[in-house]
């Protein structure tokens, strides 16, 4: 037989952290994860007067555009393809761990120099399910970046009509292209935690509202996503300060200005999520002590209705007691009175009076309804 | 059927957080808000011997008197000309990220230094309802000051009417008319909380009185604005402090003793507000204490009533049995007895006195009651 | 008709923050709060050898005094007169801001370096209301103490009796009269620190006792005047970090060394405040599980005699019923039988006896006795 | 009689901390253990060429290796021996103090430079019990390692095989061998933490569920286990970070960077364990708030049906009274009216669909049925 | 009468803080407690070859000591004579501040380095009752180390031992000695935190199993307790790691080495002690829950028989009720149906069957007994 108590389950969790190699295993080791996807290499090569924007079949040939313009960007969607990678190592001499971390796809938001480039990760949240997250990795050298995603679709498409339409963007460096990608992955988180903001309201009435179990679990199902979107985000402020702290040389101090106002959006993404975990916070309060007061009312009236009926059946009990008038006068002669019967009706209604009248000045009873006598001195007067 | 428990809602809390351009913009766009109000351009212009000040039709002739007088101020009132904005960007040289924030009215409180200028975002709070804000954006220049402002209406009549007036802020540059503008703006957050110590005063009387659930909801709101203002007012003092600390040359070494001074009332306004905020919580848990406490003594009531009359009534429905005295002598004889009535009222009456005793041995009796004896060593000894 | 659960107020509280100025007003403005004291001047002048000690009419004299004397320590008693701060301004040549925030006592404690002086102000609490405090501001400058205080009455009395029985302190400069006003401030928050612990050890008992709401409402109490206090107390060790680390050179190097143990003596006030209010808050708690306990303990009582007198009077009703024995022999045959009565009390005994070895089995009954079998290997074998 | 509140008890835990030295012995003591282990000397002594890997008799023909190899890593495991550890101090250079704390074996980890070698401490973790650990001693010195073990098996196995099978890390010097062990130490935290979450997932579905105590306990034991882990992974990131940072010499720059990676990795083990400490947290409301929300539902129950009952049963009482209708007309004439039954049948018919009414408006009946109709608009539109 | 509800009350706590002095008394100032012990003289005066060892009638003739042998340790137990220690100040040039902390005995545990000598204070605490400290104060000079303890009986006897055994500590300087002394002051508070373990332990068995008030009792002493040595024990962390980081040259490189241990202890006794508080936290949340169990538990039951008693009470009054059936066929036909009285007792029977089945579904029945079905997939599949 079920239980009914057993609430619905919550959708079973991916894992969070997966690690592709085993503890112990040297370290740069590039471990194709089985499920993958094929990459695809889109390159934009560009200059202020001219872009040259397709898909290429293999890395060498978007290699060689680089010097060719003053700006390339290689963007290679999927990791499946070991021997790309390999090749992408050799051909920009990137590093090793970097790009051991480039597949070990459960890295935490990071900004890492090295001798001649830049390794950067930030996590791209689904906007339908915050929880789950695609890891961008991306490398920034003299005159290239170069970034890696797990599968195609980004929130990239805004830059790429930048660079198409023309504009400053075209006419800066390399570090300013990372900076617009960095700037494009800081700014998609707001929509998400937009969509925080009608779920909390929504909540909120319902935890005024009627004491459902399933409102209890939505709250509490809020608060973990937000906690898992937290593990993604604070780190990339993190990561955005290391690029705008940056020694190597690569970011123009022109560059930085906009790296200031990307850090100010991490900062305001942070701000924004530990509002709504904060206000999640006081969801499960104001739940908790909205059942806590039903419960309250609960008893009241419980009490009332109990402590006035309990005297009362006694009362009645005690004249339905069979004890035998006729064998002694002591018995019960209320029973022959000729005003017995309303005599001991008016016992109860007197003793129910009584009760009522108590319960009265206790404040139990008409606890809800308003008194319109204090309001205008109420702590509300600001409220509109 | 209304569900009466369900509690009147919050007003529907307007969006927080609202960007103007989308994820990926290019950087510096000026998006203009469609309900955004049109500009209104008032100048004051001034030096210690005399003081100009008229509202302007368009921004190039308020430029014109940059530089003729040592001081000008320009105040803009509504954002909703994308011209205007273009020129003064144009006109003193601004910083496109910098008016771009002006637009995006959402910023958090900040301090940015630009080359020829300092950027500051300072949020002015509503009077009447704390928790919708104006954004006012001020740029320091050699010479000017450039305020924009979402609608008219502000804090600054106070030093306008010292501007007029004339002493020592005629006497000084753009970096005191400056502070002098912050300092309004960081004053005017006092009146706002100094109206929550009301709130809070007359909620903590609630709180103690009666449980009803409106007060909850009063006080969840109380800590929402307070929430909500936090994350207004924290900023600020970043604001100032980096003001304080600036390198630009913008700012006199006299001027900065009056900013140390607006630091240390930023630092009392945060102290205020998270007093406030620390008594919202003391709040919060009276309440809840004062719900338990009644739910304590209602139950106590409904145990005292039931437990003495449940054996007396059992008694009662004993002698109730309607068991056949004729059928055999063991069958109730009780019934038949002289003084058996007054024995089974006897017999009610020591258990009722039993139970009783037992309660007041155990303090549910009486609980309420002031106890004259110990009062003197209570532990308010020192309260007046 | 009085609610009764309404508590009895608490005193009203004064206004903690009270702003003598507008916001926007000039900065150095002095506004005299119509309720300040007439002042009074007192002055000590000495030197190793001898040593002036007298009320004074007017500033001026004083002032004269700088000069003829090492140290030169002047006294005001009461803010009330806008002239004598004037003058007191222009004599000592102090900063409009620190003036400004003499009168304004709603200060934090705080410690600014100025051109040619030091600005202190420190709070002295009311013994017997910790809630309140008086504003004292203390100017250093060279050769003189300049000290305003709200009104009569301070702490400063044994510094005044070490300066006229002479010793090191008659030997040292301002900056160790400084010092000596400063430690007598810092050490008059013990002893009311101190009475706050008789406070916690009386509600202590109180919350292990009987559940009354007085006891929450004087915990809350204690716990918002530590509140209070914290706010004065912190700031104050800030301030005498601040003059420790002082670079204007008013500080001897032999009296940094008095500084550092007064600094040592203002962290010792700031670890007993958080001492008190983390026992402030284990009584909030304390009180609270205290109160579940006793409710815990009502509920058993009501369960057993409920569910025990339940099913008796549930028999008693059944042979209550009217059904006709002659009407049909399975007509309630019991009634008729020899030991019918007998046999139903029987049934009643063994069905109590039945729940209250249930009950026993379960330990709810008796869990209140001690049980001394267990004590030895309890967790409290180190208590003496 | 067996209290069956009194849940299982926990295994006894091992004691965390055992000083093998009492306080005050001189530093530098080496006091065996008596449980401790007989050692076993396991030799890698390796060039790019070639590899020797054998376990050695005695230390002084391991330590004659040293100089004659590039890289020298004697692995001793079992602390049993002061002879051989006295030799080990002597052969090696060790200073006492660290020679100390390898036997003392209730160190926190730690990094340590000494004047010619580095000494680090971490601990092991069973996989199958994470409360019990062995402590991992490691010394760096010029061209050797020398590592102490509590006893055999440890997460070393992949660092072997790759010594064995040859690659970069034959190439390098003795400070990639102890980057690769500590990272291999590092990484064998992820799977124990793996584990975790799939025990919180179960006890999630557990605490929605029925409320047995069991869960309480087991969530309770997860956290306590989380605490006792947390204990141990948080000072080994500041070892890696001392390691990291260290200025002896022993470090090659090249190394510094796989040490880089090594401490992100220390960082997102430290990461995971605060999620999975908060997902605890949480896990404790949760279940404490489904324990409530049952007692809520419990308490409806029992409400519904005693407050329709008790005035109905006390009406029947009413009707069960003896008053002697031949005494007088007032006597319950309704007992003799031709509808008496039916009319008293009708009264309870109706106060029981009063209470009914009652009830269903204030939204105590079918509180835990779904209600299709507000679902659309939920909390959860963005959930899958 | 005495309310039971009261629980034995804690022993009256000594108060923690006593000041010597009144507020305001000239610092330096020596002001013997009237309790306090005569002092004691024990010198240990030693060189690498040879040791001198007793006790001394006067402080002169051990100060002649100081120059003779490379190292004297002058220990002072007992602070009552108020001439000796007029004497000491002089006699080896001590700071009056440090003086006066030596007889104010409530100091904070700390490091103050003056011009040729440093101050050190640490607190010893009673193995038996930890709440209860002695402080120990500790003056290291060129050649010498003073102490002062309030009473005979410390941990310092292994010292001792060691220095009359000789060994690496009579090579050493009156460093050493004094690092010697502060180690086994930090060691002595790992015996008083493991005891806090067992305590722990058993509180924790006790808070799953019945719900007394005691424990409650016990688990907030040992959590008063924690909080009381947690003064104590902080600062002892800064006072080391000062005398580590000194800069009067009196600590030669050498023993910093040791000081560093020394630290690490410090660390370690703190890591300790926070565990142990986090563990009273849980007990804390442990025993509250354990109690809302059982209270849950308890309603149930009350649930349970009231529920199922309640309707058929109300049958059975319904049947006692006297209507006559001889006025009416309608009066209550039933009680003359031949197989009436089964009947109404069938019906009893199916409403309690059908109660017990409402109950079964909702699982509110055998929540409590263990169901070995689903136990193998259990959150504790780790768990040995």
């Amino acid at each position: 037989m079920r239980n009914k108590w057993k609430l619905p389950q919550l959708p079973r969790r991916r894992k969070k952290v997966r690690r592709a190699s085993a503890p112990g295993t040297a370290p740069g080791t590039i471990t194709i994860d089985p499920e993958a996807q094929q990459p695809r290499i889109i390159v934009h090569a560009y200059s202020n007067e001219r872009i040259e924007n397709h898909e290429m079949p293999d890395l060498d040939a978007a290699h060689a555009l680089v010097g060719q313009y003053p700006v390339v960007w290689i963007n290679i969607d999927g990791l499946g393809d070991e021997v790309l990678l390999h090749r992408a190592r050799d051909l920009f001499g990137l590093h090793p761990l970097a790009m051991e971390d480039v597949v070990n796809t459960f890295q935490r938001s990071k900004m890492e120099p090295y001798r001649n480039h830049i390794f950067l990760v930030v996590h791209l949240l689904e906007p339908t399910d915050p929880t789950s997250s695609e890891q961008v990795s991306l490398f920034l050298g003299p005159g290239y970046v170069l970034t890696f995603q797990e599968k195609p679709g980004d929130c990239f498409e805004t830059v790429r009509q930048r660079l198409r339409r023309g504009g400053r963007i075209r006419t800066m460096g390399a570090d300013y292209l990372a900076y617009a990608l960095l700037d494009a992955l800081v700014d998609h988180y707001f929509p998400i935690l937009e969509r925080f903001e009608d779920r909390l309201d929504a909540l909120e009435d319902k935890a005024f509202g009627a004491q459902r179990p399933e409102t209890l679990r939505q709250i509490q199902r809020v608060k973990q996503e937000l906690l898992a979107i937290r593990r993604q985000v604070w780190p990339v402020r993190e990561a955005v300060s290391g690029l705008l702290r940056d020694e190597t040389g690569l970011i123009a101090d022109e560059t930085r200005i906009f790296l200031r106002d990307c850090e100010d959006h991490a900062v305001r993404v942070i701000d924004l999520l530990e509002h709504h975990r904060e206000r999640g916070s006081q969801l499960m309060d104001l739940y908790l002590s909205s059942v806590s007061n039903q419960m309250n009312e609960i008893m009241k009236t419980l009490t009332i209705m109990a402590t006035i009926f309990i005297p009362l059946s006694f009362i009645a009990g005690l004249y339905g007691m069979n004890f035998d008038p006729k064998a002694s006068p002591w018995n019960m002669p209320e029973l022959a009175w000729t005003w017995g019967y309303p005599f001991a009706l008016g016992v109860m209604a007197t003793v129910a009076a009584g009760l009522l009248v108590f319960f009265r000045r206790k404040g139990w009873l008409g606890g809800r309804r308003s008194r319109p006598a204090d309001s205008p001195d109420s702590g509300e007067s600001l409220d509109p």
